[in-house]
């Protein structure tokens, strides 16, 4: 009779998307060296008086879209929405496209309504672009140009170093429209440096926050204008991996009605970023508290949030467009930390799959 | 010394609530009264090319706007957006705005930032629209025209009657702008009919729910397309009426990450019309079930949803612009008898006002 063989060492849970957001500044570097793509892109849309984007993606890709409308309104003015897939796909409605570019974000570029819209949207005149991680997919070969997203290949099921190098990207091609390119791509650069030197202390703020939340069931997610993106993404973040029933409002929206479901039981976390927005944040910041309900301060602004039981602040970015690069991190490293302390799995979360196939 | 008086019998939690619920279809018949208005601004903004939509507008407004976006691009096929207020008012971004009709929704005239909105818009170049109860509020005066929401005073802070009438109005502009105005509005009179008549089965039918749900805190609420103003809707008044988590998405959207969060204590509201997006409800409807998620299935095709613990269908629409004018009611009544079982005021509820000033 034989002893039992001693296990192997598990992998601890998460492994991947804890690598995948230490891996962040690698991916926003990488992104950059496909800057010209971008400048081609921007002036083919330009040539054509496409000034009208029309964004589609599900999940994080749409979160980073939410980013996109200011990307596009600050830099070169134009109009960019997060288009209605269903409007297209289901209902098969054909509206003019002629003066429209279609970004598509898809990591995998195999999200069916996705390639489905763009395939539609090609037809109906507009310039198509797929922004994705995979430059050979059924998407990058629907559209008519790909941007490669090069935030290398993502294991875990919940999005990091993808969503982030989205949001680059928006921005990095609404800057060649406006021909700020060059300044743009220079800014991420130093944001993927500051990313980085901050991310172990911002890594040990976040594990102290754990425990106290393990028992936390829903959260409101608070963000205005250029971060709204980002509380969309963190909220995003604390659904899939820790079961918190997180709801992402702009500073304005959760005063029309969402601060009465609150006490002190359901925390509210707020992203204070330095730009016009800080005012109507604050604001919504005395609300919440006024109602009983605990706060997380972070973003550039955190300490601007009086009254906030905790705080995760991050550097200045170079300007209030590079900001979400660094404010959606705490948010990703709360995640983390709080499913390892509920024994939950970020890298393959119950009923989840990498590749979303629903329509 | 004499025995204290009878204390008069208080008013019933919610009586306004309930007496506006039932109070809809006369406020749609109202709104129809003013058909020519509609038809003169849509021509006004066929004559000058404004066929970019863009509406702005906060909670139950906003939730309309969501409605909009289907109206405006399935009958004139025109492109309809919730325009980020965040964008012109905050940061001053100066789009060209030559092309825009704006669509400014409050209720009471009197919010902020969106009066803001459309001053600025209006010198942008663009087509600025009031639509409000109060037709001689800040609004209505900022805006070129003014169309009334009609829906008579609402005393509840909960918002039923003029969301409902938002909705109308935004068929009935679009309609117009469609050449189809009679049509639609023969359609609103025939559903304000089938309201009336099934309110009082829905009513018992949505009582009857909500003792099983009192000890619940988080919900998510699915429609899809057409439908997906309905689901924001009725989360909106599970949380600001019944202090529930509800978070509505798109039958997409919740299998790109939410769907992980369920368990069998987080039910989900599934509305299924009987349009052409009905397989992609009936699809995130079975992975809900699957992750073992309590299933309440409303709308005219609810019976399509296999597995519900409850139903809750409302009569079938003259077409499915109308639809959501029926299928957001279970979700009122349902709002109404949960507050009532927990103790909850709808018609106050702790922390809001009926005129939200925040910025």
């Amino acid at each position: 009779m034989s002893l039992p063989e001693p296990a192997a060492a598990p992998e601890p849970l998460g492994a991947a998307f804890l690598s995948e957001i230490h891996g962040q500044p690698g991916a926003l570097r990488a992104l950059l060296e496909h800057e010209k793509l971008f400048e081609r892109v921007a002036a083919e849309a330009l040539k054509r008086g496409a000034t009208t984007v029309r964004m589609v993606g599900h999940g994080s890709s749409d979160n980073a879209s939410s980013y996109g409308v200011y990307a596009f309104g600050l830099l070169p003015r134009w109009t960019a929405l997060r288009d209605s897939i269903a409007l297209t796909t289901y209902y098969g409605a054909e509206l003019d496209l002629a003066g429209s570019t279609v970004v598509a974000l898809s990591q995998s570029g195999r999200t069916p309504d996705v390639v489905d819209y763009v395939a539609r949207a090609r037809r109906a005149g507009a310039y198509t672009v797929a922004l994705t991680n995979e430059t050979d997919s059924e998407l990058a070969a629907e559209a008519e140009d790909v941007l490669p997203l090069a935030a290398g290949t993502e294991q875990a099921v919940a999005a990091t170093k993808t969503y982030l190098n989205q949001v680059a990207a928006l921005g990095l091609l609404a800057a060649c429209a406006a021909g700020e390119g060059k300044s743009f791509a220079n800014g991420v650069r130093t944001t993927a440096d500051l990313l980085e030197s901050s991310l172990s202390g911002l890594e040990s703020s976040a594990r102290s926050m754990a425990l106290p939340f393990a028992s936390i069931g829903r959260m409101f997610v608070i963000g205005r204008g250029i971060e709204f993106g980002t509380a969309r993404e963190i909220a995003l973040k604390l659904l899939e991996t820790c079961r918190v029933a997180a709801e992402p409002f702009t500073a304005t929206a959760v005063q029309h009605g969402p601060v009465a479901a609150l006490d002190p039981l359901f925390p509210v976390w707020t992203i204070a970023s330095g730009d016009e927005t800080l005012p109507a944040v604050v604001e919504a910041a005395q609300r919440v508290r006024a109602a009983g309900a605990t706060l997380v301060a972070s973003g550039a602004a955190a300490e601007e949030l009086a009254d906030a039981a905790y705080l995760l602040p991050v550097p200045a970015a170079p300007s209030p467009l590079h900001s979400p690069l660094l404010s959606v991190v705490p948010g990703q490293l709360f995640a983390a930390a709080l499913a390892q302390a509920k024994g939950l799995d970020p890298d393959r979360p119950v009923g989840l799959t990498k590749v979303t196939l629903a329509r």
